[in-house]
């Protein structure tokens, strides 16, 4: 196809009327499909109804005592093993949490907020105008924990090897920069992978603010399309990275099964050099009698290592690349070569991100949503929901259906299409 | 048995020997008993066992939707009901937690230092020497939550009708007196029951700070040891108690499953008034995504109303009381009379308060270890573990078996006894 940058006008006004043609035809077919929600589908969820079954005949006994009373506060030690291995960490440094990871960060950020880091001056809270570091497009859970905490949301633009390091490095010169979030396999929408020169630079760079903080959450670390290794996401372990710099309590990891088990009923864990450990625990032991140890054993028992979870992973994938690849072939039938639009093709995680033509996503949000497909409104991927190119989009494939998705992303495409043909006119 | 006040010397002297030599046999027994702990015993834990049992093959589906995924961030509407029955409020003013309802009340006092409540003229954080008033003996983890928070504890004796109202109609004349712990039915460690009275005066009296706030933990209050209705702690609703003095948002309820099914994988609750809630909703939703909703799902069907509850609740009874009777038996046989002791006779909840003559606690317990008795630390029931009186002693007879009570509580009375007798003879 033709890039539309290369097209008369004349030639811009054929294909406005082609487009306008279809979009007619999308309205007598009175659609109703939702691509807005990052969650699992059904099938997806029906993987792990069996987690519970026969727990009633077992002892309910962990190596760390009754799973059914109080006590065991950093977890059962079962499932810290299984977070080691995954995390490839030591187990004494997991602590597991409820089905929230994103409850396990706003805490972690809260503590600092109020009690400050363990090599802080002073509690962060006491910081006018600190600031945070927000690769974009990014997480608006995330975005929205800093903003809601007092900080101002610094965006750092993300690339296909992770966050533009050079302009990174620069901010933190900043002493008011205090951390930074970061997905990093795969990134939250993009699905893109940080290079192992970037989770160096991340490890080793200077930072003014010597209680900087990263906040890794290792969301999709283990949700690939692929079942091939070379065909998968792979990172360096970042709490051994940052030390092997001198700067061991740089790192916060976060982890959860809420997109292997059943999401927000799954266990979170989190992970970090023995002094934020510890820090953590202190405060952590007054907060919380402890997580659900039903659940930990439930998961112990059915994921009881990483050949598991990466068994059960693939289940997954069978169920989610059909998905993906269909999305992608009709963004790749539909604008290949117009120009209107460009996207990465992920092989994890749970997003498909998509800029359209400059100055359009909003206006490709509304058309779609008259259609009767609702998108993720535009701008939700950028810190207060403001993308300064009004371009990124969030396609989420995981909880439609085949057919949905095949319709939706037809009518996505040509909404892209049409808005970008009358952009290049208007200009 | 005769008052050691009214004894002579000699009759001291000669009490001294006998329980020294009860003492010298105990020392032949190399007894190991643990009395420290308030938690469920086996038995009790086993009771809800079967939970989670025929889940897998239910469709997972809530009036609120699917409970294995993402979504429903206040708790599923079943389990809401079932707590608005409970406490006897709205359901649409019930959010679901996850096991601790601890953590519940540690995230309410941190929202209110970090934001301030609705009603706030500023975040807590903010007020140099902030207090908090704390109903003795009491809670220990309560205590340490208001401490960690930066609180100054306040300690106002408490009696079988509640706190010394007197006394706090007095202290939140002080502005910088900003809230309240209360355990109203059954209080911990005594058991004592809120009356009616005291209830309507915490609703009505006049505090100097507008944002003042109760935080009603009803750990207890379906905990009752005697099925005989006229057996069984009462209160008013207190939320409603509150508006009908014009003082709706001064109280926040919590209550949890963990001593009905299993510790720390139950499911907690709170209520407040719309005020409260909707701004505690607001800072919750970015938090956390919720709370375990399988959990929530596996409650509700196990315990699908407020009958439900109380027939449970008195399998737990069945367990229970014969070790509160039998510890209670043993201190009468052993104390009554002497006026080495004084103690009530709860009606339900989990402990036993024990006042040992003044200024012998610490040194009962420390002999009580010498003879492999383990009763919780002397203070850990006040402020700061520090008990003026140095008398008060939290006997938990739940987790321990029926020989071991007998025995522990047989040791613990001729300890009470002989320190007692000391204490006069020193005099």
């Amino acid at each position: 196809m033709k890039s539309y940058k290369e097209m008369t006008a004349e030639e811009l006004k054929l294909e406005r009327e082609a487009l306008s043609k279809r979009i007619e035809q999308f309205k007598t077919m009175n659609l109703k499909l939702d691509m807005t929600r990052g969650k699992p589908c059904p099938e997806q969820l029906s993987l792990s109804n069996n987690m519970y079954v026969g727990m009633e005949d077992s002892d309910f006994k962990s190596a760390s005592g009754d799973v059914r009373n109080y006590g065991i506060p950093t977890g059962i030690v079962e499932l810290r093993e299984v977070f080691a291995e995954w995390l490839n960490v030591d187990k004494d440094l997991i602590y597991i949490g409820n089905g929230s990871s994103l409850n396990l960060m706003f805490d972690t950020l809260m503590r600092a907020v109020v009690f400050g880091e363990h090599d802080s001056e002073k509690p962060w809270g006491q910081i006018e105008g600190r600031k945070w570091l927000c690769p974009v497009p990014g997480y608006d859970r995330h975005f929205k924990v800093t903003e809601t905490l007092g900080f101002e949301l610094i965006p750092v633009p993300l690339n296909e090897n992770g966050p533009d390091m050079d302009m990174v490095e620069e901010l933190v010169k900043d002493p008011k920069v205090l951390g930074m979030w970061s997905v990093p396999c795969y990134t939250n929408p993009d699905g893109f992978v940080y290079s192992e020169e970037t989770c160096r630079r991340l490890a080793s760079m200077k930072t003014a603010a010597k209680d900087f903080r990263i906040y890794w959450d290792n969301a999709y670390s283990v949700h690939h399309l692929y079942a091939d290794e070379s065909k998968q996401g792979k990172l360096p372990e970042m709490l051994s990275l940052c030390a092997e710099y001198g700067n061991a309590s740089r790192v916060y990891e976060f982890a959860s099964t809420s997109k292997i088990t059943h999401a927000s009923s799954g266990v979170a864990a989190f992970t970090a050099n023995k002094e934020n450990f510890d820090a953590a625990k202190k405060i952590l032991s007054v907060q919380t009698i402890g997580a659900n140890k039903i659940s930990q054993y439930a998961h112990a028992r059915f994921l009881p290592n990483l050949d598991a979870i990466k068994a059960h992973m693939m289940k997954h994938a069978d169920i989610l690349r059909p998905k993906f690849e269909l999305t992608l072939d009709i963004l790749d039938k539909e604008l290949t070569g117009t120009d209107a639009a460009n996207w990465n093709k992920p092989l994890g995680g749970y997003f498909i991100s998509v800029n359209t033509f400059p100055g359009t996503a909003k206006k490709v949000i509304a058309m779609c949503n008259e259609l009767g497909v609702a998108f993720t409104p535009a701008g939700a991927t950028f810190p207060y929901g403001k993308d300064p190119q009004d371009s990124n989009i969030r396609i989420a494939p995981s909880f439609p259906s085949i057919s949905d998705i095949e319709k939706a992303v037809e009518v996505f495409s040509v909404c892209v299409k049409l808005t970008a043909v009358e952009k290049i006119l208007e200009a």
